[in-house]
């Protein structure tokens, strides 16, 4: 099983991928969890470039560079892993470059489609994807009192946009991506994605 | 005007770059030379990633790397440089994705052209692009006397696609592509590139 969480920076993933994890560790899957972009050594180098404030990066390199990194981590990380019966869980997926470069950096999404269209090729999509929807002021009181990245960076506005951009998707594709009221405490939150992930686990095999 | 230099690995282009941008400056043009991967600051890290021999980089993550270290040249030389009227000489372009990791690495056409489209949406195409023909066994000969790269470890049979690849791209673009013989002295291949380039500067600015 292939489960991606999305959301708009301080959205709380990182938290909901631990609890995740050791809910289904404690229930004996093998669970691996990982992130984007990075996850393989090379991603991380990339991740590097992508975040570092020294350089001017315009859209159409970031989407390049985030597909790269997103190939990657498929072919040395994720397909190996789903091969061998393990659970993964990526911090970020596909949906992030929509949802970022898309609607909030204004790439023409059919520019956007063509690479999610490439790596789609591949066979690797996601069975279910959290979305954790924030509200804009409350996820920019926890990302400020973080020292921020290139895209942390961005204004209120353009996360505004992120956040439309999340909303469009998970209108298009219901079935697999599930929107989750992310301004509540960890274990309201937490509750939710088990309602969502416990039904998928029946099927699933040990 | 947008000229572009292709051909495998040691079939000299460096060399005939020199000459024509030399030729180019004494007639009073002004003139910058790029190559590929590389370029910019971004680029060029971009491109240690592409040639590390550490990393097992597959086909596709490397497509992407290639877009992403071209997009950043194109925004930041090439498309500032041709608005100044500055002839740009690119040592490798678009054509080299598409004989590298179309022919070369057997990635599907169809893939290699989503990317090869979103660059060309930006409207950066070559007034003129000089496949420099050689034999792989000169440029062998060439090459075995160098440090070589990732890519540059490649096979005779992979060169022997990639040179398969840039006769078929020339096949169907002869108007921009120029074949030429280049297992001939530094001299007369020159003497040809002239032949080429003499007729577009009549109606080029200087």
């Amino acid at each position: 099983m292939f489960i991606t969480f999305e959301g708009i920076d301080g959205s709380g993933k990182t938290t909901q991928i631990e609890c995740l994890k050791d809910f289904l560790e404690q229930k004996g899957y093998n669970v691996i969890t990982t992130r984007e972009p990075g996850g393989t050594h090379l991603s991380e180098r990339i991740r590097e470039l992508l975040l570092n404030t020294d350089y001017n990066i315009d859209p159409i390199t970031e989407l390049f560079l985030f597909n790269a990194s997103r190939m990657h981590l498929i072919n040395t990380i994720i397909k190996p892993a789903l091969k061998n019966n393990i659970i993964v869980i990526s911090d970020r997926f596909y949906d992030s470059t929509t949802a970022y470069q898309g609607y909030g950096r204004s790439i023409s999404l059919e520019n956007i489609n063509k690479c999610n269209d490439i790596i789609k090729s591949f066979g690797i999509i996601p069975d279910i994807t959290l979305f954790l929807d924030i509200d804009i002021k409350i996820s920019e009181e926890r990302r400020s009192s973080m020292e921020k990245d290139r895209i942390e960076l961005s204004n209120e506005s353009f996360f505004e946009k992120v956040r439309a951009g999340y909303l469009c998707i998970a209108d298009e594709e219901p079935n697999r991506i599930k929107i989750i009221n992310a301004n509540r405490d960890k274990q309201s939150i937490f509750e939710d994605i088990k309602k969502y992930i416990l039904p998928l686990l029946q099927t699933s095999v040990k």
